[in-house]
């Protein structure tokens, strides 16, 4: 089956159309700058083995322009990956915000478009730029099924001792405030990998996602979500690239009151230059760890807090689980930085977790599921490449096939 | 040697007179509503193997007044327990702020008052008050040494990556805006009482006070605190009587933006309406054991929450430390709350920590260190009762021989 996976954001819309038959990727890309000038899409795909990128410079004054151009390149004459748009099975959306109502991946009907409508105020930024991706694609591919996939469904299985604040009941009972959590997706996919990986069933795992954008979830035997580092909002937990992570609200308050800012200046600085940009300079981990190779202490205090904060985590989720099985690092970061794989293992041989420094550097980069903890290491200790394009197409096709 | 320690507020005063040769209480008590009409002074001594209370209504116009009656109650013909204000050869003051200048007990000298008054805007409530009371004992025992001990100070051994925030660098450097930690002086102490009963030289400890604020510590080999969960100030960490304890930020920017909350509500919320008391309507844990008893659904969410934060933070430090020798609890809810207790270490046995539920009910109200953990439980489990008065006349005491 061939599947259009879209993820839209307010000026750009990323794709990629598998083919879910044989798990292979037949075109992937992003159209960027949708209405700002200097739009333009970029557009890959693989012929006779090899891996060509065509870019398209053009005005995008919308995502329809954007689906437009999109199609065009899927079925262009020469290059085609597809005969016809009507080749297009369905349409699988990433939806960043699902709220409590979704905790599974859903057909997009009118019902399921206004129940994301009206959880715009949880997901200002995200969910009016994902409905704009669903509302073109429905105008551009009408005969394929529209899916949406949530980025908090995953999250739902959380028991409410942990997806509850400890404030007034009546922000949650009215006002929905809580735990939701994100990166679903992929949280569940390299669980799935690294369940099958090891062979056990009954996996207890740490899933550790260190992107731009971060997060832990702790995994129990079923396979369900019991605790995940991102809370109501995309700013708690880890360091993240600009993100502080967990603070104090004290400082919050401390900014507005005594140092006299102003609130927009105070989520500027807690969301886009903070994290490793504000700790080292650099919000990319490569700049950073080039810099800790030259011997800069700023570089070197960022690892290890950037470390420290995971470490935390893992403790933490081993007493959520009860004990675990495994620690499966993905994304960005976790799939290729030796260093921050390093810190967030140091000196914790007395909780059974031992890196073992040599596969680390060896199997960085990995594109399967590997260990890299020591023969004595009771944890063990994975890197799982993430591919939540995957994930999506794989829950959109079974939805499908069961419709 | 005979010690006076104050614990001055903006409103009230609490002091216990205490000889420091055998470790007696010669009096306590408490001057409360200074400033306030319904003032009046609540004593407290023994004599001839009786306790007895005398209250004195009187207004208190300023914490002056509060002294002058706190030593006409000392020195009272038939009551004395003292011969005149003279016999008090120091005068311990508790501090709540030290900042990063003060890692030590100090001898008040103008400079010090002069820097406990340049940290006001990291406390804004208390070391006003606390510099009041200083001020007015040194009005009315000039004869006597005044001591600062400050609830930061023993957090000052805290390592970089602990103690700061993942936010732009200059909010340190500039600002001060780091992890201060509080409630240090009941930390040592019980970690102290804890290493001399499990006759441990080398204990690594995780100390857990638990009062109307709360806060948990890890404490190294070497009796350092490594990290404690209130941070910058008295609102993250755990859940505590009326404070929400951790919380995403992004819950505050909602607040404000979303539903419109004047800043002022909000702090309101957060360090008055929430914790046990949002989620169960009684910031008193005896009231919400006794609904829970009774099968109120959210009396049982309150304990399950309350513990798995206790929990969360327990696997957290067991991380920061490489280990654990013993689990400390204290203060109210440690000493007294044998629900509290029991949520804290539940399901934990996969970490080697195991509550030996009889020991637990038997040995609430502890007045000595105690032992509850199971025999095959690997983590000590202790209860301690906590003495911060103590602490800090012996404090004074050793830095007034020293000097």
């Amino acid at each position: 089956m061939q599947i259009l996976v879209i993820n839209a954001g307010s000026s750009s819309m990323k794709y990629q159309l598998i083919e879910t038959d044989d798990k292979t990727v037949l075109a992937k890309g992003l159209a960027e700058r949708i209405g700002i000038a200097g739009s333009r899409v970029k557009h890959q795909f693989t012929k006779n083995g090899a891996s060509i990128e065509k870019v398209v410079e053009q005005d995008l004054p919308n995502h329809n322009v954007a689906f437009e151009i999109i199609t065009q390149l899927l079925t262009d004459k020469e290059d085609a990956v597809i005969a016809s748009p009507e080749a297009i099975t369905a349409v699988g959306h990433r939806i960043v915000h699902g709220g409590e109502k979704f905790s599974e991946t859903q057909v997009i009907t009118p019902e399921v478009k206004e129940t994301i409508r009206a959880l715009i105020p949880l997901a200002p930024l995200h969910n009016p730029a994902n409905l704009i991706g669903v509302e073109a694609a429905e105008k551009f591919f009408p005969n394929a099924v529209q899916v949406a996939v949530f980025d908090t469904a995953f999250h739902q299985t959380l028991p409410e001792h942990a997806f509850r604040y400890a404030i007034p009941e009546k922000f949650y009972a009215e006002e929905k405030i809580r735990v939701y959590g994100f990166h679903g997706t992929s949280h569940k996919y390299v669980y799935n990998e690294a369940k099958k990986y090891l062979k056990n069933e009954k996996l207890k795992a740490i899933t550790i996602h260190l992107g731009n954008g971060s997060s832990m979830t702790a995994i129990d035997e079923n396979g369900h979500s019991i605790d995940t580092s991102l809370g109501f909002g995309p700013l708690c937990g880890l360091i993240m690239g600009t993100r502080s992570g967990d603070i104090d609200p004290s400082v919050i308050f401390h900014m507005l009151e005594q140092l006299n800012m102003p609130l927009e200046k105070i989520k500027n600085v807690l969301n886009k230059e903070s994290g490793m940009l504000g700790l080292a300079g650099s919000s990319d981990a490569r700049d950073v760890a080039a810099r800790y190779n030259e011997g800069d202490p700023n570089a070197a205090l960022t690892f290890e807090m950037y470390g420290y904060r995971i470490r935390k985590y893992i403790g933490a989720y081993m007493a959520a689980l009860n004990g675990v099985d495994a620690l499966i690092f993905t994304a960005g970061l976790g799939e290729n930085s030796i260093l921050t794989r390093r810190y967030a293992c140091k000196n914790l041989e007395g909780l059974g977790i031992e890196l073992d420094e040599e596969l680390n550097v060896d199997n960085n980069h990995a594109d399967t599921p590997v260990e890299i903890q020591t023969p004595s290491g009771k944890v063990k200790i994975l890197i799982v490449p993430t591919n939540e394009e995957w994930q999506i197409a794989k829950e959109v096709a079974e939805l499908v096939a069961k419709a």
